[in-house]
């Protein structure tokens, strides 16, 4: 199976509590795809950097099955750059820079080898982004995912909700869940949201784990107790690579399969969070991830 | 088997964004006594009322096999009141009065029958008095279970920390657990906290559940997500008699009956919570219980 995957691919600088980085690889799709690739070969990328986005890096994703050919280099332009602050309670961070650069007019284009792809990944961006993406599939995936944040609810909600209509699964935190609602109750949200279009939802905790909820039915998926988490900079994003490759792999669109994706997405975010930005993710191994799928089973078993 | 549990009883008088009751019955040892009502039929209570405290309740403790022998009863004295209000986020509350009344001076004397009591629950309580109950019993109870909150590690660590000592399991949230290890990461905190003496530690983390660790083990209990919280008071103490009476009622004492305990724990919260006060608690049954139960269980289940 093949996963469509449309999302940022950037600069980071990053501080937490535990230290601070210059800039290095980041970006919902890099991590998405990075997450993907333990499970699935056929990754297809849409996105877009500038001439000063490392070839290293462009030959580590096709090393991990990330196909490019959809990744825009802008020739004199600048990568988007992202920088921002943990608190020490870091559920809590402030954004210190932000620079667009290439994202400002980006223009995503499928090659027409992507436009037949069954499963698509709508990344975190402007929410026309993500609908343009859409837009140029050649047939409905079998499953579309998006993943979005306040910053498009509180700008672009119109189009938001545009967007949403159409997806099956949308995964967003608690506090844009209740945002996106208007609701104070976040399974009173989840249903509101529930007849918003998508069929399935995804709550997001951070440290307090994750729901999966469709009609009438609730998952509950809990993170990993970790003695450090480290940087929680693309924790969502791996959650969302590690959710949809599961089900792309097993391509069977079910409850009970989504729940396994939900805890699939826990495992693979639980290695993101342990050291700075991707460094951590793209050491892993089959038998790392087994592993631990093993102590997620073990903490929640009674 | 017999529970012994000390702890207020109290009026309390609550507010919170859902509505606000006047004065009405609370206390520790009020929900833990009847949390486990449902699964014991011998629960010894020590506490102190004034004699505004209404005899009604005192009939319906009885009729829910809670022992009265060891409620005082203070002549021309009143009753311990408090009185809190939740914010919007009910992880957050303020409390707006408190009257120590008969509790300035509760020396808590145990009948001569509740001595040989198997397990022992010490409420939320003065560390000192805590430690006066424990003296008086004339073995080691089985197990004994100590819950405890941050105003006593403000104001007597030092007490708190010799009756930690002496107990098995110690119940807390997340917040205090760090506070009491003085480390930010809560699986570090648990790491030094299982030094102090208990061989069990329970963080409690409200609606995000609760983690019960033991050296080396690890279990997670998520919270029921529930469509209205309407009042979070006793919850915590409603978890801890839910703990305890089910761990009494099997009388068993290894991790895997620890975590069906902590499981009960969540189930009788999480009735507390749908109403104010105790006034959903009193009136659940053996088939909503068992219901709740599967539902916790198919919550988790992948």
């Amino acid at each position: 199976m093949s996963v469509l995957v449309v999302g940022t691919v950037a600069f980071d600088a990053i501080e937490t509590p535990y230290g601070k980085t210059d800039k290095i690889v980041g970006g919902a799709a890099t991590y998405i795809g990075l997450a993907s690739s333990y499970f699935i070969n056929k990754i297809n990328l849409v996105s877009v950097v500038g001439e000063d986005f490392p070839k290293q890096t462009i030959n580590l994703f096709k090393k991990k099955n990330i196909c490019t050919k959809g990744l825009q280099i802008k020739e004199a332009e600048k990568t988007f750059f992202w920088s921002g602050k943990y608190h020490e309670d870091m559920n809590i961070r402030d954004t210190l820079e932000t620079q667009l650069n290439v994202l400002e007019n980006f223009d995503p284009i499928l090659p027409e080898e992507y436009k037949n792809s069954e499963y698509l990944m709508l990344g975190n961006l402007m929410p026309s982004v993500q609908k343009k993406v859409l837009n140029q599939m050649k047939k409905r995936p079998k499953l579309i995912v998006l993943d979005t944040m306040n910053f498009w609810m509180d700008h672009f909600l119109e189009e938001l909700a545009e967007a949403i209509k159409e997806v099956d699964v949308l995964t967003i935190n608690d506090e844009e869940a209740k945002q996106l609602s208007k609701e104070k109750s976040l399974i009173k949200a989840a249903k509101k949201i529930l007849k918003m279009g998508p069929k399935f939802l995804i709550i997001k905790k951070g440290e307090h784990g994750a729901l999966l909820l469709e009609k009438d039915k609730i998952f509950y998926a809990p993170a990993l107790p970790l003695e450090d988490v480290i940087d929680p900079t693309g924790a969502g994003d791996t959650f969302a690579g590690g959710f949809i490759s599961y089900i792309a792999k097993k391509d069977k669109i079910d409850f009970e399969t989504m729940k396994k994706a939900v805890i699939n997405g826990s495992v693979m975010a639980s290695f993101c969070v342990q050291k700075f930005g991707t460094e951590k993710l793209i050491k892993v191994d089959k038998e790392k991830i087994e592993k631990r799928r093993k102590q997620f089973m073990e903490l929640v078993k009674f």
